[in-house]
């Protein structure tokens, strides 16, 4: 069927019987918890934009294994095209959510399986890949959310998985069976992971030869046996909690994280992607965090719009937009916003076709994708704040603002240059409050640093891609020097 | 009489009637309440160490007026060496309390007054100094909080005060009587008045000749008929409203900003400094906000060192503190941590006596201290952020670790190096939490930005204070150059 | 014919009668001259590679004028791929020259040339358009080298044209004549004009409606009568000059700067593309400058690359290239390297076809492009430094490493890691010293600053082109609040 | 006898007979080198402006040896004051020569040998410090100038002393007699050594127990048989020998620097102060380095006001100086160097004395001063070169300028904005490239990277110093969390 409308895509939310936890307790009903519900709201945004006619070439495409429309998030990229493509609809789905949409890690999850699957069989003449493909084929006629699950707890992290003082510490195979594999062990920094409809469990890194327990990728229902989720918690997530609509400051929209407990969970052979194949942990690893790498070059560049029409919106409510330090600051947040986008958009024109057909982005650039969204939202956000004002920490609660003694006096105060103005300020302060402080930092700033990888593991990769000695030949030859030889 | 004990001072502000306004509630007993306790047990920290002989020597100082050791809050600096105690009283106060201890407006303000208030005498022949010193003594003997009022709401930033579409935006004397005047409007931004005996009013900025209203300097009681305090709200400020103590970040210690209503307050003559002078509001501001800048290198120097050693311990509980890219990181915190330092006590050393005897930091580099101030802490905290691991955003709440259920295996799996580091993980991470995106990092990142003029007011100083000329004189002395003439 | 050999090329110069003066010479022989030859064959491998097959690709198209393969500096491109292939172009060539090989100024210009023409021929039905396609034939056919002529000496920054003291600051017609028009002025920073068969005149800056004598475009053969050129001068550029072969850095490539003095110079109307027209010489400016900034992310980041391969030896040379932070600066250089590449890539895939059918690059983005160009490389090169100690600056000359009683010991001493590798370290770092403090660096560091457009007219651009409003829209419907209406 | 006059200094230098070697040529009489000179006219300064009444505060101090007032730098830092005066000192003739004046890094060696050498005696029970007392004597009574000879060759960097190839790769005692020891091996980066009456040989780092003959300190008169100077080459030197006065850039002062061969040179055990005695080598290095690491807060901020000045200067020329862009990139180059001194003075500030009564420098800051010096210059001068514009690389030669045909038509049309400043215009950038890509960026940019240790060496002390167990300690009791334990 290929596209399910958003009402359709709550509702199957809502026919599944998860086993979550939230501030101590046990949530019967996430899809109304009034503290996650704002991320699905975001997430239904992958549904509700893919059925706006304008939107549709973004949000959809040619399935290549049904030939049928399906939802980009669910979609195998055939052409640089498609992961442009890929990059501008995440942009537009930050912009329009403000937050974390939660629904490219299983996107970008299934594309690198695709390959690694089809180059794993050809190596072992197994046949993962017609299993995945058929997988594929239910997650794209079922408009499926996917978690993508891949950061296991680690422990020390001096210590190989085998040698933690508990071996759990990542995920693993603890019993192959005829019928299929029991896996145990928890995935951490699980995004969204109560808005989706399976878990998409993957190695957290490349694993060797001893290790071949823990080279494990499969799929799960979200509520599976066994599976459990402990919902994380968030700046200032208990203004979701208040009665008023100011102070939250994204009302409708939102993220949320989980620790997913996997308790001995049976996951049936056809779908089990890998399950001791050491050897191609790595090569899923590196793409999957590649493909990911790419996504931030699209969702934050669209958080970092909102970021600064709040910020440009809030200077005209003071009347200095016309001051040169403002005007050159918001040319600084857009000149480093668009750099993000930049970079991803050139790993995904310089994509190349994987042996199974799907495109894999320019690995190089994808990691100066997610390097440079380590640092440049940092500047973002404090740019935004310094146009802001003060006030930004300081405001009083929108309580006070409706308080009899105090409301008006505050009104009247706190109005700027357009006397209409005070309760527009309230809310794009909060909001700006939300994105750098709030919630909706804990996406758009600690997320761009550690998602898809912290800094560090995109400089190894960087040092391992770039061709040094090329360079060093480069140099050697206009010089004129012979070969420097050190041991 | 001089130093106070932490319990009279707490005590002191028992006794007194405020009127105070929080999240749309009366608040009968500040004290007490939950929210704003913190922000009192930093204050009271100024009390605290001022007893403990070992920081005697820093927190305290031979008052110039009585020979009396006082608190050094309530101190005259008589010497760049008291400039430099200053700010290293500041360093150890962010170090003990992670927060802004609220003192520091106060102290700036008296400083200030008491060299403009003199030389307002010297020029136009008033007594304002006199007054000044008289209410300093008091302030000395019982060991007054204060609360430095300065920053008005503005309006509109294009227009000047009497330009404003309401001429309250800008406080103003509204009438002069034979015993006093009576002043009318708000000020924005102020940090721990509700801790405050009382409140010290500055004009916001240089005043015009046909402005004389709003050039008033004036000492209120903090419970003087007509004032009232509404409390800003702060990220993540309801959590000190939790039953728990650890998600809370920072258990002891928080701070707090309140808007303050000046409805026709009156004051009598003994307690005005300023009233019309309009030619000495400028340098009243620009001194108050000198001192100010010199501040910030002492106290967010301070919270540093708290930032480092979270990042740190961190990084000890995942066993990555060997790792070279952390101990670079490390070093890089240090590094930007000790330049905010050494900018603060470069001001202070090359402070300079007024005419009153008071000493002046260097007005140059207190600026250049500030304006570091507005951007180390950002990187120090993305910095810190990055030690930390994405964790940071996506920890359950305390309530689960604590759940029959899920507690265990959160335990079990968020273990890191050291075994028994669960809980010493989740505390070092709330912490951290409340530093970069909680109520913590209110103070340490958008005050370090605004608090003592935003970075821009900063730039202008630099420009008027740089002898622009002298070094277009050197340049064309030793380019043998003759002078460029442009108009 | 499509594609001249160098040593065709070389002998077509020859043949040239060009008025040029150096160091206050008349040069009769420009492409003999030591200081000139070294720029003369770094031109030259834009026909060297493009007569091997391994390059042909991306040195060559076929041309959608004739349908014959000529040289990419001539074409017209005609997709995106064709942007994108330019951009790979100027990385090869940066990486085989190690400095500005000249040609990429003529081949924007042809380009935003060929679009404004045809647009300007569609709104005021003009014949410039056939005209322009006329010449381009030529020039294709006979594979030239156009030195893209834009800038004027300017005089008063804050007078418009025709208000500067002296008319000619700007470039200008001074006579229409029945067969063509007489220019005079002069054109600054002219990169390679030494080099070039012909100048392509073209307008400054956006010309008002009295501006019209100012608004020219046309094209001159380079030693057309009243040309004049003279060479500008660049650091250590007298190294080319000596008897040595190390100490000048890059022995065999380099680049020059020439003053173009037009006085009076005649132009037939088939060599003239805009005579008056002054509301096309701005998008001519914006399309030639866009190309050009384009440009910068492919010659830069080529010249990047050796400068990480020099600095890389380097270490090698010391037996540091191990060190943690050594390999950390590596990938420093590597990260901000590619993010130019990026964001050359990015702007070229992202490129929308003119009303002409030729390609033009996304605007915005090719902007970011040159704005991180005026920043990385400068760190680029300060991080090459650093890793090649401070024997950069101290070196003694290779006279000295060849003289009887001193270079013995200075061979002795100066031999690194690897005892063999004294002359490679002394060919290395006298590499490292003219990328970073010579000839080199002129290009690579200063011209990144200002070629294509000093960083503040990337800036203007930036606003110009961010749809501001859009993202405060998007602010304000997540914020839930009305518009700021400010005036 | 304390302070002589700067002909004195030259007549001095006359009589002295060393063995000086540049560009191949055996040099007579480097004081009338024309290479040399101006970096002796540099050092001049030192003695001409100690003449100078208005500076004489400053520049000399009075001796704690004799009580007579000698020039500060032969002086022994008795005071916070005389440390923050050596900064300012250095920022004076920083900003009077726009280049190295040479003579801080002998004053830097003296007063670290004067309280390693009191230490080493009251340990150790040497006479060490007595005799460099008496040395110290005749270098003040006869106003020397002495050469602080540090950098070893150091052959491959993952070596000792001992392990490498040649064991000469650092200096050591080859021979110990009677009279007094031999030592052998080069000295790298001698600045100014040319000029210099005295060489201060120390070790390059601290030595191990078996590095005992690489663990020597001694002076040796500059001329002593033995002793070789190789004069470096810099960037664009030879326009010095140029006959013009303009494209040199700084025509009066400039710096250099020289390799010094060290074969078997004898010293008398009175001019020895440290021989084999391996661990105070450590201490001697870390208070030399830091002494000298103070240093650069004062120089470099000198050279940093011409640099602004020129900036200014050149913006004037063009009409750009109104410009908002121009003006805060202005006042971001003086914030940037403003930093740099006051890390200078707060390092000074924070002084202590030693044992010997001598102050130091606080170690932390005066690391902290370096590590922003390897910095914010390069910033600096980026910024500079954006302000002066493109033709900073493409102006041409002066002789150029003064040829009949084409002189009258560039000053025509480099006039910029005041028609009398087309060379001022000229010399301004002239300047400007000499500081920035010339001989002065030798000093201001790679000096400032590497001279008193480069970039790591600053990052390894600040490991040490900072207390960063302490900042954990903070940390935890914040947190209320438990000592967290890894091995």
């Amino acid at each position: 069927m290929g596209c399910m409308s958003k009402d359709e895509y709550i509702a199957s939310l809502r026919r599944m019987n998860k086993r979550v936890y939230l501030h101590g307790q046990s949530v019967s009903d996430p899809v109304e918890h009034p503290l996650i519900r704002p991320s699905l709201n975001a997430c239904a945004m992958t549904y509700e934009l893919a059925q706006q006619p304008r939107h549709a070439a973004l949000m959809t495409a040619a399935s290549n294994l049904s030939g049928r429309q399906v939802n980009r998030f669910t979609h195998l990229h055939q052409s640089p095209a498609d992961l442009v493509a890929k990059v501008k609809m995440q942009r537009l789905l930050g912009q329009q959510t403000g937050c974390c949409f939660q629904r490219c890690v299983g996107m970008d999850a299934l594309n690198a399986l695709d390959s690694v699957t089809f180059e794993m069989d050809l190596t072992l003449h197994t046949d993962y890949h017609a299993r995945f493909r058929a997988y594929l084929g239910h997650v794209q006629d079922d408009d499926l959310v996917l978690d993508g699950a891949m950061t296991d707890p680690k422990g020390d992290r001096r210590l190989r998985p085998s040698q933690q003082a508990d071996p759990d510490l990542y995920v693993r195979i603890v019993d192959r069976r005829a019928d299929g594999i029991v896996v145990r062990g928890a995935k951490l920094h699980q995004t969204g992971a109560l808005n989706a409809h399976e878990i998409l469990v993957m190695p957290t890194m490349a694993m060797a030869e001893n290790e071949g327990d823990y080279a494990v990728a499969c799929a799960l229902p979200a509520d599976a046996p066994g599976v459990t989720m402990v919902c994380g918690r968030q700046p200032s997530d208990t203004r979701k909690l208040e009665a008023g609509t100011i102070d939250v400051g994204n009302r409708t929209f939102g993220g949320h994280e989980a620790v997913i407990l996997l308790e001995d969970v049976f996951v049936p052979w056809e779908r089990v992607f890998l399950a001791g194949e050491h050897a191609f942990s790595g090569p899923l690893v590196e793409r999957f965090a590649g493909y990911h790498r790419q996504s931030y070059g699209g969702c934050k560049a669209g958080v970092g719009d909102v970021l600064i029409g709040t910020a440009l919106a809030l200077a005209r409510a003071l009347g200095t937009d016309g001051a040169a330090h403002v005007k050159d600051k918001i040319v600084e947040m857009v000149h480093l916003n668009e750099t993000l986008y930049a970079c991803g958009v050139a790993c995904s024109a310089e994509g190349r076709p994987t042996a199974s057909g799907t495109y894999l982005i320019d690995l190089m650039l994808a990691n100066v994708c997610k390097l440079n969204v380590t640092r440049f939202p940092y500047e973002i956000a404090r740019l935004a704040q310094d146009i802001a004002g003060g006030l930004l920490v300081t405001l009083p609660s929108e309580e006070d603002f409706a308080e009899a003694q105090v409301g008006p006096a505050l009104r009247k105060y706190l109005r700027g240059a357009d006397s209409a103005a005070a309760e527009a300020r309230q809310r794009l302060l909060r909001l700006l409050e939300n994105l750098t402080l709030g919630p909706g930092a804990a996406a758009y700033l600690t997320e761009s640093l550690h998602g898809a990888g912290s800094p560090q593991a995109q400089r190894i990769m960087l040092a391992r891609l770039a061709d040094l000695d090329d360079k060093v030949r480069l140099a050697e030859r206009l010089a004129g020097s012979e070969r420097i030889v050190t041991h």
